[in-house]
């Protein structure tokens, strides 16, 4: 019933590898079918080249396992949570991808600065508060997902569909899990282009509104007119 | 009739995959047939794995369509104002190559400080100034041309084939499509070395006006003597 | 009778190659039998392409060599002086893999900057003092080993299984000598991590006692809970 | 006759590729036999892909071509100064690496700041003084040779068989075009760990005379003892 799903998952996963945002088990995608609210996620610390359709774990919303022998991934709660909250997305994707967790180390939030960036992200990706002494003892990963709703309260997830966990690194989410994934490919190179830039120029401002409207709205929403109409 | 110039620039976007300048369908090559003014592009948003020569979209210089059943690419009114302007070149590429687009972003020029880009680039490579609000909300891309020309009135662009737009990325021209992307791929070479050389010391002059000469006339012009006669 | 040990440590030495921690002959990966004290070692110098596993060469913990007609590695005494003071582990991999020898070149530890190293690393990793001008002379590579051990007097080598020499590189350890090539893996991403991380926030403080124990803790001891339970 | 010596000059040539130091037909290496002091180099401006020991260059020292249809490097004059002020040489390389280059361009010796480069550097790589006007108008390859020379001159090149020519590049040499190449290796390697370490350490300083002698001495003259007796 959910095979659909699940190698949706399973292929998305492995593409973090393919596209080099992971090494050896690191890394984790998911996709949530709307209509019933299953969601399908990867294993826990399972190397890549085992990972198969059938290794992909399903659960409900409330973190219950529905189908599959294997433990789902240990941030499973956090993914939850965002769909829980972000209820227009079908797809969490999470890395430590080499420079978008650089910037997450350095709890500094990506400024837009080029129309890279701009075709994907409208504004500055933002970076989560870090979590206090308790939200780590208990629930951890829950509330890594809590962190992240509370940093989106005045922030579509739709334009924006990327955070950056503080200390940690990113998490990004789509339509689609594939589509997750091509976004964490896309903040990975945004985030490698905007550390390169502040080195070269510590006083660069972010682009303008108008260049960030062009440039998202060319690709996305009504108006858009980047690619193929299909 | 255009078989040829479709051929070309088909293979030149190909290349811009294989020497890793662009990412998904990022990026775009042109060529122009001086004798009928026909050009030559890649459609839009199309996967490199699906580009085939009879994908290849012909238009007129004013942005007709001759013959193509896909939409050209949607950076095409800034290729065709670099032709109209600058009647000596046959190729234009257009890539956001990781450390072009990082001095781009940071617009800075990219200084002369040594013999590799001197070989290729007679000068600075210059930056754009920022298009204006009203440059960018009507006829964006053929304003993002209007500044590369703005920007090379008292250059001539067969001995500085390249141009960073601000906040953007690189354009490289040349006399033919395969040219334009070698010209990219040796342009974000000069930049990875431009990058770590000012890293490396802040105060970095650029280089003499003798060794620069000495360099890029060692390759071009009626002087040249790198390579085999042919 | 060391088949299965002398086949480990070929296998990990080769890994060396392939996670490209390592270019020609550099780098060394050993392995010890507890039961027996016998340590099996790279030959030195040899070409990764042409070690076998008959290769590898067994030695007593004085040195004294058991099996092989090869030299061992230079660094032998370093690897011996490790598994003489840590008796807890099985194995030693030595590289000069990019980030991490840039650390141990600056004379600075790795700060704990984020959950990808915390996951690894209990802690900073440290930094050995330098050698001294007599320890240099006679010994050398006995006294480098001595030299990571007194840093050691204080932290459990199990909980921190990396190490960087000053003005040389890093060693690693662990149970097994793959798992000791793994750490060396993860050392040389948390290192590059850490380098981008303190270029963009210089005043970056290290991350919380909480967030440290809850990742390391998550993948080590009686109460983890990452991966599947085997 | 030079049968031997055109292969080996070839496949060092090769080489260059295969550890990426070159793109398109960048760089050059050249061999010669003492014994006729015919030099051996590759031809000028040759694709890669193209160059098969048949295509090599003789010439003799003062630049005769002794046998070859093909223009040889427009480098060679370099290469022939060289070899004629180092007698103990019987390779030299040329290349634009990328860290090697941006500290040539940086006009900035490599310190020595790690074991790595001091395997095979004994001491700082130096850089060349900037060449003169005149030197850079008439005969300049010639003269890259001479600031090299000049800035050898109390440096035994078999000690520090590599010299960053400032605003340009590296050129390194070595007993075998072969070992010319692996050289400049090390020497890539070398640059970039130690642009790292400056970037971590502004104030780091040069490792030890004491240190710089083991490491050195440790694979070099009577008392090496790296490696296997052969």
């Amino acid at each position: 019933m959910f095979e659909k799903l699940k190698k949706s998952v399973c292929k998305a996963n492995l593409e973090l590898q393919k596209q080099k945002l992971v090494i050896y088990s690191w890394g984790n995608v998911s996709g949530i079918d709307r209509k019933t609210d299953v969601v399908a996620i990867k294993p826990s610390g399972i190397d890549y080249r085992d990972l198969t359709p059938d290794k992909i774990v399903l659960l409900d919303l409330k973190g219950n396992i529905i189908e599959g022998k294997l433990k789902p991934s240990s941030d499973t709660p956090t993914h939850l949570e965002i769909y829980k909250n972000f209820p227009q997305i079908g797809g969490v994707c999470h890395t430590h991808s080499t420079y978008a967790t650089m910037w997450a180390q350095a709890c500094r939030q990506i400024p837009p600065l080029g129309t890279t960036g701009a075709d994907y992200f409208y504004g500055a990706v933002p970076v989560t508060k870090a979590l206090t002494k308790s939200q780590i003892k208990k629930d951890y990963e829950l509330n890594t997902g809590k962190v992240i709703v509370q940093r989106f309260k005045k922030i579509d997830p739709l334009i924006m569909p990327a955070c950056l966990v503080a200390c940690h690194g990113p998490f990004t989410w789509a339509a689609t899990p594939e589509k997750a994934v091509e976004n964490a490919v896309i903040l990975e190179n945004t985030a490698k282009l905007a550390f390169g830039t502040v080195l070269l120029n510590l006083d660069i401002l972010p682009i303008s509104k108008n260049l960030l409207d062009k440039h998202f709205f060319r690709k996305h929403g009504k108006n858009a007119y980047y690619g193929q109409k299909t």
